[in-house]
């Protein structure tokens, strides 16, 4: 499977320019072949030209040529087969079948907005009809109608070479409502990206659709992404990745003479509280589970469970007995590239160095190095130390997290009370304590976008009631998801025709 | 009808503080009693603290508690009777007819608001049921309903004293979505603005609801609003007014530690294209009814059309002689301050003496000085000075407009791609024309909210299919409508609820 190691602007690899950089393995030390080149302001401004020429044509397509382009997308996905799934693993560390399991996802969600279209209900078209006889002034006809935004820029992440980069949720809920996109490959895995990206400008030219719909841009300078952000025929923005990352883009676009809107999904600590009864019935059941929510995929997910507060007394006790003994068994797995590694070792040990923090327990089995390995980690502290330190609030991407003791109910609520913005927040308990501690829901719906009962965070279905997202920092706008069929909404205007009964053209997808 | 000249925080007015202000009259040169006082940070403070400790009084009510909440400030509204208007005209110059019907469209808003929370259909609910034999994993029950995003600042606008102001459709929708208020009144009419906020603080006492739920803030300075805008605890922010003053309040909520979104309707130029078909059969027609539309409310509407593109031949200049006529006949009228009406004379004669511009006619009846009028006037360019002079694609408030002679429809298409954003655009022609300029509208769908053929963009309708927004600089989010019932959209988010089916109680309203 032959890599170009170049953007592709205007459906195909551009010429070798930029400054070179190498495509690293967290699996071995070599880089890995071929080089690839960084995109230039110039080439920002071709693959933007070009998206801005292709627009009507997106839009022309209709739900239906659209959702026929998303299924080609699937398609050629999958025709690239196992090769496909190699690279990713060389460039991410991530097993095999981890990444088959993810792009079965990506293609699934290609589909299902693919569905959306065909229904057409996405457009929530709604009709006042004329009122000719009203006093003391006639109703014209009003009907209003949803478009697309414009060209839209997809920063990939890191964590999901498939489902949440270049042919993931972003650029799929982007393209179903009819804006071209420009992807900002992640530069941990830039073959990956290529490949993904070739699939993509197939199933443009096998749909009649101008090249110019998509691009994609190589590289690594946080440069790159604001010039991005800044050219003026760019309309929204797409992100998954840190709070710093999103941040930066978020003031980005909003300092442009017009600004744009930016869907950044950053960071999350995904808190589980843990109620007495639940323990009591379920301890083993639960450990096994968080420890299996927590250590998935290395921890580098975006719901991974970092926070876990209890109640103190025996259910307690005997639920982290249950729970150590889990994380013990946990594998330590390896990391997407070296420095989230690094990192991950950097802010585990921060954390353990605080005064009132301690090692609860780590994988019995240490980690490779070679391999780019991260331990599971289980710390533990009080909630008055918790409460009083900042950066226990912070999440460390990883598979660790930290159990927090409250001395009673009241406590828990302030904890919950002093909560950042989430994605998710989950309560164990039984359906007695659920009702007993209404104030409990009532505050986690104000700090997450998802409330999970009795279940844990990670696996984010792909569905109509999905919400991806939650109150700052989690994301930067708590409205709108990043996963799901709502995720389109995103990337669309309404526009209101008054009057337009008679020549009717101008709405011909209603 | 008594007034305090003091904010209203908790129920009632607060006790006399802060820097006195006097409120004007256009109408006559001596200020108004009583004086009024500045809000201070400390009143912001308590208004949102008490707004905070609302917020779940305020949810909790649901739909039908809320609905009868907002139907019952419409009935307040009426109950103050013909002193309200009066002491609005003394403030804003504004006739009394005008001024009833825009007490009726303000009343007909929160009733319609009310209705549509008596349907419960604007939660787009959204249910994905559980699927327990699905393999790998069995899908738990989701559910996704919208919440109130928390307490709201909103802007009152000096143009539209009841419909953009305290009781406006800000105000209305936020209450609709469950939303605290914070009104921070217009310095233009603060003795509408208490009497108004007076009716709110009856209407939340007589539904039993928390006084903290609402507050009118007094005041003049940049800095209160600011101080509003950047408090912890406010969760979303809606103004309309000048572009400059809607983009310091988006630039101050952005750059906060946690972003909020601002829903700003600014400027909009509201242009009319006119094609020469139309032009040939009913010339006399569109004159007139440019004319109504350029000079109604003083030229004060956000919807006023403030350019007009005609293609150069027989058509346009017998129209131009039509609409010359109009607008000598048409009368100065009071505008709404001293301040705007400077800012209008300014505005007009910078745009008279800029080369290639003309003065085409003005009113025959010279403004009253006195009585704070602006004077109708047509200006008259062609389409090369237009595109290359700048401060004509700038609004002036007031009953001005620019006629822009294009010579040919291919210039007409340039100088609609070249267009700023706008909440409004309309083309007259006949059907076969519109049929013809396909190009045109397909441009101009970029440019604004809402498309009108064949009639005139003041009178906005406030139903479901109204979009009132568009493209920055006419709003901050083109995405979301200021007017109509989906302006609720601003003010919520959604939560998915995972496995609840059990403990129903946290979704009681769905």
């Amino acid at each position: 499977m032959s890599l170009h190691g170049t953007s592709l602007i205007n459906g195909g690899p551009i010429a070798p320019g930029g400054h070179p950089f190498a495509a690293a393995s967290p699996l071995h030390p070599e880089p890995l072949s071929p080089e690839f080149y960084e995109a230039t302001e110039a080439d920002v401004h071709r693959a933007l030209t070009a998206a801005e020429a292709a627009r009507t044509a997106l839009e022309e397509a209709g739900s239906q040529g659209r959702a026929r382009f998303l299924e080609g997308i699937a398609t050629e996905l999958e025709s690239l087969g196992v090769p496909l799934l190699e690279r990713a693993h060389l460039e991410t560390g991530l097993p095999l079948e981890r990444l088959a399991s993810e792009r079965s996802r990506t293609t699934g969600q290609l589909r299902l907005l693919a569905a959306l279209l065909r229904e057409e209900r996405w457009r929530d078209l709604r009709v006042d009809p004329p009122l000719p006889e009203r006093q003391p002034l006639a109703r014209p006809e009003l009907r209003r109608t949803l478009l697309p935004l414009g060209p839209v820029a997809v920063f990939g992440a890191s964590n999901f070479p498939f489902a949440y980069s270049v042919a993931g949720g972003d650029t799929a809920s982007a393209f179903a409502a009819g804006c071209p996109v420009v992807v900002k490959a992640h530069p941990a895995h830039p073959g990956t990206s290529e490949l993904t990206g070739g699939a993509i400008v197939r199933a443009l030219r096998n749909s009649d659709l101008p090249p110019g719909a998509f691009a994609l841009l190589q590289g690594r300078s946080h440069a790159l992404g604001e010039a991005l952000v800044r050219h003026p025929l760019l309309c929204a923005v797409g992100f998954t990745g840190s709070l710093r990352g999103g941040r930066a883009l978020f003031d980005a676009a909003n300092s442009r003479p017009a600004p744009i809107p930016v869907f950044a999904e950053m960071g999350s600590l995904n808190p589980v509280f843990l109620l007495p009864g639940a323990l009591h019935s379920r301890a083993a059941q639960i450990a096994a589970g968080l420890t299996q929510s927590i250590t998935q995929g290395g921890g580098q997910f975006c719901t991974k469970p970092g926070l876990l507060f209890g109640i103190a007394g025996p259910e307690l006790d005997a639920f982290q007995s249950n729970l150590e003994e889990a994380m013990r068994a946990a594998l330590p797995s390896t990391l997407l590239h070296s420095e989230i590694q690094r990192s991950y070792e950097s802010g585990a040990a921060r954390a353990a160095a605080l005064p009132g923090v301690q090692i609860l327990t780590e994988s019995a089995r240490p980690p490779e190095p070679a391999l780019t390995q991260g331990r599971p980690l289980l710390l533990g502290t009080d909630s008055a130390t918790y409460l009083a330190e900042r950066s226990l609030h912070e999440e460390n991407f990883g598979p660790s997290t930290l159990f927090v003791k409250a001395p009673n109910l009241e406590v828990l609520l302030q904890i919950a009370a002093r909560l950042e913005g989430q994605l998710t927040a989950a309560v164990h308990g039984t359906d007695a304590e659920a009702e007993a501690v209404g104030a409990l829901f009532s505050i986690l719906e104000q700090k997450a976008g998802r409330l999970i009962y009795n279940g844990y965070p990670t696996g984010v279905e792909v569905c109509a009631a999905m919400h991806h997202g939650g109150p700052y920092p989690a994301s930067t706008d708590s409205r709108f998801t990043a996963v799901g069929t709502a995720a389109i909404q995103r990337w669309l205007r309404p526009v209101c025709y008054q009057n337009f009964a008679a020549p009717s053209r101008w709405w011909n997808n209603l």
